[in-house]
């Protein structure tokens, strides 16, 4: 009963999350032993703070809006969203920040867990330090891989640290909504959590720098602004010049004035949790994200991979999956000797990293897009087509709700007759994505996808819409 | 003021329906004249007795289904659905079935328009009888394309044409709802209309001689049945022997039991409008399903053609358009001189009729197939692979709704190692269905479909799962 805990492993993973847990996975799949290392709750940031809390916050409301925007439908619905279920609710998605199910997965599916803060401490050795302070020494005989994350990064905004806002896990793992929310970020984190706030019934002031959603097509961040701010929102293009932290909440100053809240969010982007992970063992910088190849290798190593937000490669949980599962093989394929398949596309590695990244962001309207925008696809040099058409147009969408606002947009590469990009935005459109992706991943010619027929009446039917006004050459 | 009307066409179309329009339009686009006859409303049987009022009776009842599934949205609903609110919706989607707003559009599309009844009389000719019995004969240079469609097939059981029961049309253009009512067909239109009336507060008796949604993998109507079950229809596999109209309704025998309803709706079924069209004047059988080619070209005819329901390829509106656009193209092409573009997938052959048709029942839950099923494929002589994963255990879906039920199958070609057929069952799956089509029609390996990566938390992710199921080789 007191056998000593196992410390050599094939592979060690370095956190717990969904990307290590994949990595941790396909390497006990192909035949090898891993170890995960976890100093929070295992399942990550995905599963307690991010992905699960933040939709399940959002998602009481869309179906309510949903609802009332049917003739028929909306004169059922009388009362007004019940706040306190739609955070029980997502307390039973978190199950309350206990992480014994993942325990268990992790249990089922062969992949050992010391719990302790990991730090590289040699060559495919790792120290992990325990919350009581005990130090255990793993090594491994092939590979170690950092899945450690990415923390939010605080602007440098006069006093904005020492008032201690709300993170985004924060804003996701709230047990009351708060009368009044200020955010500071128009990005992913802030439009979505002042869809799910604006909807409990909070006064929510966003706060942006510039246009909501920099770095979609410009059409995305617009339809959002109008939306929320027809609910309700408070949406200011302005940088805040300093905070403060007052008995009622917060005071923000922005171009003299100041702004009060209760609590105040900030999501201005990310910064990688490599400060203290034992990179500079291994040559690198800490605090840097980490470079890695295709196959994500880390450079110049050959034992050190990095999958998730923290290669910075792309900051979504799903493309860290997918990262996981190319790198668990790989790290199998070359310690068994077999062939690497890393051409472009192939099972070893994540091409689609670079030009097929898919994004949902789950605002009112839902944002969806896949691949480059049409800006990136510009400034990249492709030759393109830009085509739009609306939403609402599309019988499928006047059914679905009455006065269905939205806009499709698909970017052409010219030379090459393929998508390069979509973006959809209005309601509902989430679930619309997965086939711009499957179109762009699979260099589907535009020849083609007027054979892929969307059911009629349907709001896929924005895909003939867009193929006729890009037009058939040849009839 | 009183010009004689013109006669003489490059083009005529016998309908004015969906696939009609679509015909004509790409004709007029590609340059020539066409003109349109129609004895009914100019948009037919989709936009005034089909897909948009059925899909607009169900859409509220789903709408408001949806948000009682949420926790915290539930809460808000207190209320029944608003039947004559769902009623009114629905007549404004038909215009109140005033066909003007299309006849406007077939103006500005330089589509001429003939009203009666049109029927070939000779070689690229048509004769039509007006309502007040005036004849018009209409010829063209090129081509007649019969769009003509299909009407409901009775049933032989005795008594039932005497008794007048309803058709599709009665159903979906009722204005008031039953007290109760029986449905004689456990297809699409009896599944749907089921759906629908069930939410109106009408008693419904679905009566199928087997399984309902024939055709369908069997976990489609099994699904089906069990949640319109829930919803209270009275689901009984059994053929009515008798049927008669009483003071209060329809009497309808069954096993000896007599079934008692206001209304009986019939859709069991259809055959071809064909039989007063004038086939006999080109050597067809009057009655008959057309027979054409790839090109929708009438076999054994130069100028002949037909799309839609009536050449019996599939009978659905979407995959009718889909063929109007390549017979638009291809008599365009021809009258020109120009290349005919008819190998398999290109611009002038409906090739997706074959193996890659997508189709959506509106149902509780939606049922959405595109594809071979399993059994298709197999009888075809495929050596395929099955592939099920239930819905309900992707994140996306749990957050959909509390307790979703849900099953989703693809058909793998094993020699290809490409998607066969794909078949969603559960709420929402509507829109998910266009990924499989793109991935089917575009023939997109197995191995490239792994880097399509999913967005998180949305549904679709069961694309991962279903492919983890299937399992990656070579890892």
């Amino acid at each position: 009963m007191n056998a000593s805990p196992q410390t050599h492993f094939d592979v060690i993973v370095i956190g717990a999350g969904a990307v290590a847990e994949n990595v941790a996975d396909r390497i006990v799949q192909g035949g090898f032993t891993a170890v995960v290392v976890e100093s929070e709750l295992v399942g990550g940031d995905c599963s307690y703070w991010a992905c699960m809390p933040s939709k399940t916050l959002i998602r009481s409301g869309m179906a309510l809006r949903a609802a009332k925007r049917v003739g028929g439908a909306k004169q059922a619905v009388s009362g007004e969203l019940d706040v306190a279920a739609v955070l029980a609710r997502r307390n039973s998605f978190t199950h309350d920040w206990d992480d014994q199910s993942q325990v268990d997965w992790l249990d089922s599916a062969g992949i050992a867990l010391v719990r302790g803060h990991g730090r590289l401490s040699g060559v495919k050795e790792v120290t992990v330090t325990a919350s009581d302070g005990a130090r255990t020494v793993l090594s491994a005989t092939h590979a170690v891989v950092v899945c450690t994350g990415s923390d939010p990064m605080l602007p440098d905004i006069d006093g904005l640290k020492d008032a201690q806002p709300w993170t985004p896990r924060d804003a996701t793992s709230a047990q009351t909504a708060p009368a009044s929310l200020a955010i500071i970020g128009g990005g992913v984190v802030g439009v979505e959590m002042a869809t799910a706030y604006v909807s409990f019934g909070t006064k929510v002031t966003l706060l942006s720098r510039s246009g909501l959603l920099q770095g979609q097509e410009d059409f995305a961040g617009e339809l959002v602004a109008a939306s929320l701010t027809e609910l309700g929102v408070d949406i200011r293009i302005a940088s805040p010049t300093k905070v403060e932290a007052t008995a009622d909440g917060f005071a923000i100053t922005i171009d003299g004035e100041v702004l009060q809240a209760e609590k105040l969010l900030v999501s201005t982007g990310r910064v990688p949790r490599t400060s203290d992970i034992g990179l500079e063992v291994v040559g690198l910088t800490p605090g840097d994200w980490i470079d890695v190849d295709d196959t994500m290798k880390a450079r110049g190593s050959d034992w050190l991979y990095a999958a998730g937000d923290v290669n910075h490669r792309a900051l979504l949980t799903h493309q860290g999956k997918y990262q996981a599962r190319a790198v668990g093989d790989v790290i199998v394929a070359r310690a068994l000797g077999n062939d690497v398949d890393d051409a472009p596309w192939g099972a070893h590695v994540a091409t689609a990293d670079h030009e097929a990244v898919p994004q949902v962001t789950f605002s009112e309207p839902e944002v969806a897009s896949v691949g480059l925008t049409s800006k990136a696809a510009r400034d990249a040099g492709y030759e393109i087509r830009v085509v739009d058409y609306e939403l609402g147009h599309v019988a499928g969408a006047s059914v679905q709700a009455d006065g269905y606002t939205g806009t499709a947009r698909m970017v052409v590469d010219e030379k090459r007759k393929v998508l390069l990009g979509v973006t959809f935005v209005g309601q509902d459109v989430s679930e619309m994505l997965q086939a711009a992706t499957v179109a762009i991943v699979g260099e589907v010619p535009i020849d083609r996808l007027w054979h892929a027929v969307p059911a009629y009446p349907t709001m896929n039917e924005i895909w003939l819409r867009l193929l006729e006004t890009y037009g058939r050459p040849g009839a």
